[in-house]
């Protein structure tokens, strides 16, 4: 069955890869599992109807027959173990790559959301410049560390997995800061994700739905 | 085989249960899991030998034979996973459990994390105050989204889950600030989870770091 997705109407970045349903076509190209996409509003987002599939009003969503999913971790992860090459084969690796999932969304993206946040809605205030540096320099001591972590590896666990797949995904919102910049062997991870075919695809049909280039997928 | 966690040496809260060894511990307790706990001081939680369990240096940590996990909702799915009670039997029950947890810690935490943050380390800042509405009614927003979705259930998907464990976890860090009490069904919700025996058997057990009780678990 093929699965659908939600995905912006109108995403505030234009289709440039940040809007989160990026990590969920990723992971479904990976997979070379087909799917369709359904463009929402931003008014059709806080809507029941939507609401109903995502309580909080968010993109994406995930329907697949009878099963409805919301939260991109979730849905990726759904991804992951219905189809072979996003986790390891064995338990440990696997529960591992799942570690690293959790890392990229609970300890990796929130400073950069953080900081996102502050620049989207409080540049004009008179403290934004006063508090940016603290901002950032809480992004750079969880770059610190998952830089040690890399090390000279390509990936965080042996093979590309899931994990890589988020925490790559999760990186990429802060790589117009410069920050991911400052660790060389964060920016060639960032890269090396984003040179994946499956992340082209994924790109690609993103950015058609505001070039108006037929829909991939 | 007896898992080992990790916890503060030296909590913050002084094992009130805001650290999040206690979502591990509950969830332990929830499968019936024994388990062992080693302390770890702030000072060692920086070194290479704590660091190698978990890159960015915190607590908590799970060891069982092989396998070396971090990340809390890494360590609680595995937890879930391993053992009855904390995931439903049916696949899609399963998926839809897996997305709460997500939901909690990707969703619901980062906004009441930010607003500890500022109350720990901008309290003397002149903006503090300004800020603090703001910072509020991010966490409301979010609140008051679960709060809809809720009702009047007990639990957010049917019965108690692994997704209601780490909600109610998340959720207990905002309990001081009064924002839970402006939404009596999430702090009826919340109430419901502190009165599982086993999220008493864990508090008592992180609470008996401090008093000096002997450990439980």
């Amino acid at each position: 069955m093929t699965p659908t997705i939600t995905a912006f109407e109108s995403s505030p970045d234009r289709g440039k890869g940040l809007a989160r349903d990026m990590r969920v076509r990723w992971a479904l190209e990976e997979a070379g599992q087909p799917y369709d996409v359904r463009l929402v509003s931003f008014e059709a987002m806080k809507k029941p109807a939507h609401l109903a599939l995502q309580p909080f009003g968010q993109i994406p969503t995930y329907e697949e027959g009878d099963l409805v999913l919301f939260e991109t971790g979730a849905i990726v992860l759904h991804i992951a173990e219905s189809h072979a090459s996003l986790l390891p084969e064995d338990a440990n690796g696997r529960a591992r790559a799942i570690a690293w999932m959790f890392a990229a969304l609970n300890t990796i993206e929130p400073p950069i959301v953080e900081h996102t946040t502050a620049m989207l809605f409080e540049k004009k205030e008179a403290w934004y410049e006063q508090r940016r540096p603290m901002l950032e320099d809480r992004i750079r001591k969880r770059f610190a560390a998952l830089s040690d972590r890399l090390g000279d590896a390509d990936w965080l666990e042996g093979g590309f997995s899931a994990g890589d797949l988020m925490m790559v995904g999760v990186m990429t919102r802060a790589k117009s800061s410069g920050l991911v910049d400052e660790y060389p062997n964060l920016a060639a991870y960032v890269a090396r994700g984003e040179a994946r075919p499956a992340y082209r695809r994924a790109f690609a049909a993103q950015l058609a739905v505001f070039t108006g280039a037929t829909q991939a997928g």
